[in-house]
């Protein structure tokens, strides 16, 4: 699986368009450079449709939000839509306000996305919304842990099948899930949280492979976590040998990411799969 | 001193609401989880009352000003001040254009800050609207040396009497005052200056520091200036030490900051304290 | 030349306004103050004509446009030319919309550059606008290599002639051009595609090299042109030596620059000058 994703990120150099915040907006075209992807940023409702039509794959993220780029992101995404490129939503924060809520809300009536990546907290929102999260005992889950996994996973197939994208949950354990296939990730170190935007660049790489892979999305949403969670590792073990910090931290990362090859992948991902119902 | 304030930080994990220029944001973020605390950056009038709500704390930084983002930070500091969070404000280049000086205006008169931090040049133009530098010799000074200091001690005391705000001017001494009480802090080296943004992270330390003791916000604004100037010498150590430049000054900075003790900060400040009449 | 011209970067420590991008304005920023400019970043009509009033050179960079960032663009750029500050335009992207495109010819239309920087992509399109692509042969050409390279230096000659400003290509062959005289530079390595925003940071430092020299806009940024290569070849040599990836180049650029004297370029340049006609 991974061999192929990554070999059709080679060949294709996909373009993604990114319509994020201004916080992670460097790192994410770097790191949408590292692994294989050329990055387009761009965020006025001026000439978002322009710009989508370029590119492989369309990637939205909440971080500083504002309505100008809420209109931006409607005009991109139904254009994305119109020309079959996968559209992948980063709902970051989405709790935090109503505007993100009713943002969310009328991105999920007028866009259809094909993947949408969150924390616990972020996806348990947009299912609260749905009224999702009252049938499942995900509501009280803080972080994904081995004892309350089953709760998420059931929420996570749920909203898929509610959506019909696939979801992608982060946490200590990751789950990406559609309606009847999880897979379930326990990579990456918890050091990865003292980086800024390292949720915002995730999305960024699920951009490029499911944009040179649109054929396989689920496949290459999986291939991106397991890049994510393996380079933190690579990343952490290089400031511990080092003895430096989280400065570093976002170096080694990236540098992991341009370094990365699928034998490497292969080697360290712990991954489950399994069929759900 | 050093150490409860540090300690207040391990423990509540303080949330930051920053409203802040688009050139520094990531190294703002960063920077906050380095030192312990949490960010969040939002500056659109929609949501900015809910996010800062959420928050122990509030930054405001004039960089890269809009009208929007100038009615985001009233909107937010009025919900601050209600709420009793501690509002810093950081008047970025107030010197620069008569818009940025008319905003510091404004804000002035509808946010009560805690703390204001400045460089001389913009701590003096506030003075000067306040007609406060035509009482004090400090309106000749260009940058805080020990032959004039007792001028920009003067602003400070009485710029806060003025503003019930604590006065802190960061240069190649750096003096933190309230009406009565001065600290002056000799940590720090001048090649911080070819590093850009490190006053606005100095102001993100700030506000991590006071939003986990509200109730010390003057020994917590002289903390951050500790932890700023000290781990500015230690990242200007190592790159003397591995023939760097000013790229990996910035890594190290952080670097240094996530792994401060209050040990290392108590064995390397050269702090000086007194009171004012 | 290179000995003149950094010679006066140190003694005037030039202010250069940038009009940028979110994406790279951080990296734009402490490019500047590697090659020894202070940078400032403000993109709002209220204040762009007193902001570039205080300045030296003003850097116009098309990234993650907008009409309010427009409408500065052009405020400051008419202030800049009336104040014969020179002004630098990037017209990144110019290809990817006709918001961009639109945006270019009013800026053409109402503000003299003197410095015109894009890649040979960028270039055509502007080339085409004017109708000069027609009469040379670039207009086939997607990069410069030896073979082609005739038909590059053509369109900018041409182009030169007719908007009056020198234009830079960037790509892996270099040319600076004004209607009679040609540099080919021949530094720089391919991996600096693997950052983002390198070609910003270079019109960046052609706006300190350009705000510094006034009187000598040609070799000034004929000698932005070789920074930027030879440092990017330091760069490469780097992250070799120590295993390292695209986040480390990045760091390792920003190192080089504010590390670079006359002596080093002068041996590692590889330069190339005739006349045209």
């Amino acid at each position: 699986m991974i061999k192929d994703i990554l070999d059709s990120v080679r060949k294709t150099n996909p373009i993604v368009h990114n319509i994020t915040n201004y916080v992670a907006a460097n790192d994410c075209a770097n790191i949408t450079l590292a692994c294989g992807g050329s990055p387009i940023m761009s965020d006025d409702p001026e000439e978002v449709e322009e710009i989508t039509t370029l590119c492989n794959a369309l990637v939205m993220n909440l971080g500083t939000l504002n309505p100008r780029k809420l209109e931006a992101m409607i005009k991109a995404g139904r254009r994305a839509n119109k020309l079959k490129h996968p559209v992948i939503l980063d709902p970051v924060g989405i709790g935090a306000s109503s505007f993100r809520q009713q943002a969310v809300k009328e991105l999920l009536n007028t866009v259809d996305f094909q993947v949408i990546k969150g924390n616990i907290s972020e996806i348990k929102t947009i299912g609260k919304k749905k009224t999702i999260c009252k049938g499942v005992d995900a509501s009280e889950i803080e972080s994904i842990t081995e004892d309350n996994i089953e709760g998420a996973i059931t929420l996570a197939t749920e909203l898929s099948k509610d959506l019909g994208a696939i979801i992608a949950i982060t946490g200590a354990i990751d789950i990406v899930a559609d309606k009847d296939l999880v897979y379930i990730i326990r990579n990456g170190h918890p050091s990865m949280r003292n980086v800024t935007g390292t949720g915002c660049m995730l999305s960024s790489i699920i951009g490029v492979l499911v944009g040179a892979n649109p054929h396989k999305i689920f496949d290459a949403t999986v291939t991106a976590f397991c890049i994510m969670g393996v380079c933190g590792e690579l990343a952490y073990n290089k400031i511990v040998e080092k003895f430096q910090g989280s400065g570093s931290l976002k170096i080694h990362l990236i540098d992991s990411v341009s370094n990365m090859d699928y034998k490497i992948l292969e080697e360290k991902i712990k991954i489950e799969k399994f069929f759900k119902n």
